[in-house]
């Protein structure tokens, strides 16, 4: 094991009935809250009402901000800090997902300091201060509402980049009702699960050190947890508890926990599909995922099956005493599982056809560069990986 | 999954090498400080001058208060607010187990209040600040490390007793060196192990929601974890990388998460430990649970097995599809498993023979009152218990 330091102050809030206590955990850190979402899914499925509501009886003012893409972009966080700055708020509401919470997560961070986030990420700036950020969760994928990362994507550069920019970036108190699982489309669920489990599986079939047993021990129950709850929850979409392991499990995957100990880990998939989804913005994030995790997974298994095949054995219950079988195995067994429910393995299906792969192997080679992957991210490995799922 | 609230603020430095970070830490909270050990093992090992030198040079002043027992006391911790009251220290820093890091959280809230801790654990008195704690963890057991509880004993009342009061008692710092473990004794180990285990089995085995599915995986990996580092520690003492397991196992296996969304659990293994050490107060904790855990787990077997074949199957890789048979053939596993390695499974190898047991029925019955669990674990019961393992 490596040497590591643990910390995550999140308030985790859990279960149903919870959304309703938000007034109160806002007003501990503010009186003006910038309310941020998405698309308006929230005003039609009840939560906005509860939140808002919950706010007024509280005394909370509210400045609302609506309109984060998936893949939020850069010039829309912009409009949201000049708007906090000039309204004064002094706490940020996230009620959403991934996306509106790493939003929200870089206008807490600009709006208390003044740095723009793409200065920060490029290093030229910091973040250290940020408002009080408070979250209600409506879909459980990105994690986000248990660490301190974010991912912006620079919509004129077509550049999605993010990181971990400091201590200050934690949500204060993420309220987690699993009952809002009860709105999300069944595709939804699908790519949740896929960035879910890539989340898991890229730190885990990426790193060095052998002896990370707790890790691995961690990574491999949370795999089962999303497996066995997802079938659950396409069974039977009434099922309250299945719906509260995977968001349970999906917060815990990317909580940091899977990663202390663990030492320097690459995300090559997470690196590939952020190629996707800037250059066909549409494509959801797990969407990507759900396409790649099982094409890279195929093409590591052909050159160091090791760690594939634990999965294949731990997660997946395979019985082959070779690494390379018993890996081969996995992945057939986890794209089945993925294409059973109609998740996509192919770039065809997120309307990538061919002519597209060109462009994907050249923005994902310079992407190489960037995260430092090149070594073994080469044009022509980034192509074979590409090309294996077209 | 019950609803719950989850916040664990511990920052955790983990790793070899990190013990004269102290220095750097218990500055970032307080000038002059309450260093607080136990029976001077620290002065034999190195840490104590590795602790010193360092406070030194990042210019702490230090107060010495050593002479915590293992299962500390409450007369020791009233001399403890006195001197740290008296010395107008801002800080406390435990060098040692769960003993002193248990006593160090009664002087943090005690010094800070004025509250004495026995009225606090009455509940006639309270905990509303505490001086900050940081921690040097030299024996992994307790989990003390990543918590906000702690257990003290009346030694005249002859009563053990204790808790988790309130959020300013969790540590700010804790530093966790696994090399720390190379001069604890093998029996120590063992004793550290039986802790361990029952602390992740207790909860896991006495809570009624049957939707737990993150959490009983989640302790399923830990209790795998200190089984296979346990043995390796004892097969080759110079393993740093199974000492990590253990000890990150360990710190983990008490830090709330595996409590979190199971609702209202039991520890009757605790309870009826806590008896034995109040009345035996040379038996060790570890000791008492590696007797009384697995004896509790054949009683508890004969009554309702479900829960124990689990662990059976999952943490001990029996295959028996019938429960009773499953559970039976685990508690065996169990039982071999430790007394292979020479921890006891007897009261008698503890130093209380028969003639002590009816003494443990009757401050264990009023226990069992003080518990609220005196429905189930009658004077009989308890007896029963007490008499499959003299």
């Amino acid at each position: 094991m490596q040497n590591f330091e643990f910390w995550n102050p999140v308030k985790i809030v859990f279960g149903r009935g919870t959304i309703p206590t938000v007034g109160k955990h806002v007003k501990e850190h503010g009186r003006k809250a910038l309310l941020v979402y998405g698309q308006g899914s929230i005003k039609r499925n009840g939560v906005y009402d509860q939140v808002v509501g919950s706010l007024n009886e509280a005394g909370v003012k509210v400045v609302e901000f609506p309109g984060v893409q998936p893949n939020p972009v850069l010039s829309h966080v912009r409009k949201g800090v000049k708007l906090g700055q000039d309204e004064k708020v002094d706490v940020v509401l996230a009620v959403g997902g991934g996306s509106v919470i790493d939003e929200s997560k870089a206008l807490a961070g600009s709006i208390a300091t003044g740095s723009d986030v793409w200065d920060v990420f490029q290093g030229t700036a910091a973040y250290d201060a940020a408002l009080p950020l408070v979250d209600v969760l409506t879909v459980p994928a990105a994690g986000s509402e248990m660490n301190n990362g974010l991912v912006i994507t620079n919509e004129e550069a077509r550049i999605k980049d993010g990181g971990c920019f400091g201590p200050h970036l934690y949500p204060k108190v993420s309220i987690c009702d699993p009952t809002v699982m009860d709105t999300v489309p069944r595709q939804y669920m699908l790519y949740a699960a896929a960035d879910v489990l890539s989340h898991l599986l890229e730190a885990y079939l990426n790193h060095e050190d052998p002896n990370t047993a707790v890790q691995d021990r961690y990574v491999e129950g949370l795999c089962r947890n999303v497996r066995e709850s997802l079938e659950a929850i396409l069974a039977r979409p009434d099922d309250y508890d299945a719906k509260a392991t995977f968001m349970w499990a999906a917060t815990l995957a990317w909580n940091q926990l899977a990663l202390a100990g663990i030492g320097p880990f690459q995300m090559p998939c997470h690196m590939l599909e952020h190629t996707v989804s800037s250059l066909y913005p549409r494509v959801a994030h797990g969407a990507g995922l759900s396409v790649l995790q099982p094409a890279w997974m195929a093409w590591k298994t052909q050159r160091e099956p090791r760690r594939v095949a634990r999965f294949a054995r731990e997660v997946m219950g395979v019985r082959e005493a070779d690494d390379a079988q018993a890996a081969r195995r996995g992945v057939q067994l986890l794209c089945d599982w993925l294409a059973g429910f109609g998740a996509p393995l192919r770039l065809s299906e997120l309307g990538i056809d061919a002519a597209g792969v060109d462009a994907l192997v050249a923005h994902a080679a310079k992407q190489a560069v960037w995260w430092e992957l090149n070594a073994v991210y080469t044009p022509e490995a980034i192509r074979e990986i590409f090309a294996s799922c077209e």
